[in-house]
C-alpha cells in the first residue's frame, strides 16, 4: 500500500513515551501522518522513546473530537483488544483487515484508531468506524501495549507476502566443480592420515561426497573451506614439528 | 507454530522496561520462555511495563553468554536492523525467516536472539546464529525499539497467512425477501412524500432496489432499517401535528 494515504490516529493516549514509540514505529515502517485526539500531555512532542522519529511528532495533527480527526477518511478502522462477540461491530483480524485496507482502492486518507492505554475506544469512538481490527492475542492476555500494537498493525500493512514463499536474494550456490574440489581434497587427507580402509576405500569416497554436498556450500564458503583444507594439508605433507606457517601467495 | 519450542533471548538488555514489553508481547502473542544473557539491571523482574506478564519473567533463565543460553537450540536466529551487506551473515526478510523456523520441524527450541538497545547484537553473539533475521524497516531508520521488535516478529510468527485469505465468521448477509421489504417501504415513503415523478415511477423504483442493494446489509441490519423506517413510515401516515410516539408492540 501507498504509506502516504494511512493516518494513524491516538485518541486520548495518556503516556507520552507511547506516543514516541508509536511514531517511532510509524517513521520504521515508513509511515508518517500522526493524528492525536485529546492527548493528555501537551508535552508529547518532545516523547524520549522517539528515536528518529521527530518529524512524525513536529508534523502530528491535533483534534478536539475523532470526528474532526477522521473527517477527510474515506475509510475508518478502530483497532480493539475485544473479542467479536463483546462488540456491535464486524471486528476482523488484523491479518483480514489489513488486505481490506490495501484493497482499499481510493485515494482519499484511511484512518485507523488506537485507543488509550487503559480503556481502548469507546463505543462513542468505535461508532465513527466502518469496521474494527484485532491483533489475534491470546484469549488470556488480550491488551497489548500502545506502542507494540502500533507497530504490529503497520508492519502487517507493509508485509510482503510475496518475500515469504521465496528467498530474494540468496548467495550463488557452490558448482559441483567446486564442491568436488573440497571433496577430493578431504578424500586425500582422509587417506594420507589412515582414515580411510583400503577395502572399503570407493564406499568412504562416496560418502564423504555426499557429506560435502549435504553442507549446502555457497560458493564463497566453499572457497574457504578450500583455503582451510589446503593449509591443513600443507601442515600434514611438511610436518617436520616445527610451527611453521605457510606464507600463501 | 508450536509456541513452546521457542526461546526469546535477549542478549544485555540495559532498560527493564523494555525487557518487561518484551515478556508482555510474549504473553499477548502465546510465547513463554524468555532468556536473558547478561541483563543490565537485576531488577528486572519487577517491570513495570509488563502488564499481565508476571509469569514470563518469573520463569526467565538468566545466563552469562550467548553460547551458554543457546546450548540447547538446534536452530539459532539473531535479528538485526543491519541490511544484507554490511553483515556476514545471511539475513533474511521477517516473512521469510519466520516462515523458515515454522518449517523447521524439530522438536528441540529454537532460538531467537534479540541485542541491546542501543549496539544490537555483536559480531561475537552473530557467530552462534544460523542466519539472521530483519524486520522490514525502511532504510533512513531502520533501528527499532526492542520491545516492538520483539512484537512484530513473534506476530509474524503466529500470523495465520489463511485468515488473510476469507473472511471467518461473517455476519448473514440479508436475504433478497428481506432486502425487498426495506425497498417496498421505502418506495412508499418516497411516493407518499411526492419524491416519485409518476411518469418515471419504474425507473425510480429500480434505482431504489439497486441503492438499497448497494448497502450489502446484514439480516440484522435490514431488521434495524425496517424498524426505522417503519417508524417514520408511521408518523408520515398520522401527522396531526403533534409530538406524539407510537407505542411499538
Amino acid at each position: 500500500m501507498n504509506p502516504e494515504i494511512l493516518r494513524v490516529v491516538l485518541v486520548s493516549p495518556r503516556n507520552p513515551l507511547n506516543i514516541g514509540a508509536a511514531a517511532r514505529a510509524m517513521s520504521n515502517l515508513g509511515f508518517s501522518h500522526l493524528r492525536l485526539v485529546n492527548p493528555y500531555d501537551v508535552a508529547f512532542r518532545e516523547a524520549k522513546s522517539a528515536v528518529g522519529a521527530g518529524h512524525v511528532l513536529e508534523a502530528a495533527g491535533e483534534f478536539g473530537s475523532v470526528s474532526e480527526a477522521v473527517a477527510d477518511c474515506s475509510l475508518v478502522i478502530g483497532t480493539t483488544a475485544a473479542g467479536p462477540r463483546e462488540l456491535h461491530h464486524p471486528v476482523r483480524r488484523l491479518e483480514y483487515g489489513a488486505r481490506l485496507i490495501r484493497k482499499h482502492s481510493c485515494t482519499s486518507p484511511v484512518a485507523v484508531l488506537f485507543g488509550s492505554e487503559k480503556y481502548g475506544l469507546s463505543n462513542d469512538d468505535m461508532s465513527h468506524c466502518h469496521w474494527l481490527m484485532r491483533v489475534p492475542t491470546r484469549e488470556g492476555h488480550r491488551s497489548m501495549n500502545l506502542g507494540q500494537s502500533v507497530a504490529v498493525c503497520l508492519y502487517e500493512l507493509i508485509r510482503d507476502s510475496r518475500v515469504a514463499v521465496r528467498e530474494p536474494a540468496r548467495l550463488r550456490a557452490a558448482a559441483s566443480v567446486e564442491l568436488e574440489r573440497v571433496t577430493e581434497l578431504l578424500i586425500g587427507m582422509l587417506g594420507c592420515s589412515g582414515y580411510v580402509n583400503p577395502r572399503t576405500r570407493t564406499s568412504t569416497e562416496n560418502k564423504v561426497r555426499r557429506l560435502v554436498r549435504r553442507l549446502e556450500l555457497s560458493a564463497r564458503d566453499a572457497e574457504v573451506w578450500l583455503g582451510m583444507l589446503r593449509q591443513i594439508r600443507w601442515k600434514m605433507d611438511h610436518n617436520s614439528g616445527e610451527d611453521q606457517h605457510q606464507e600463501r601467495a
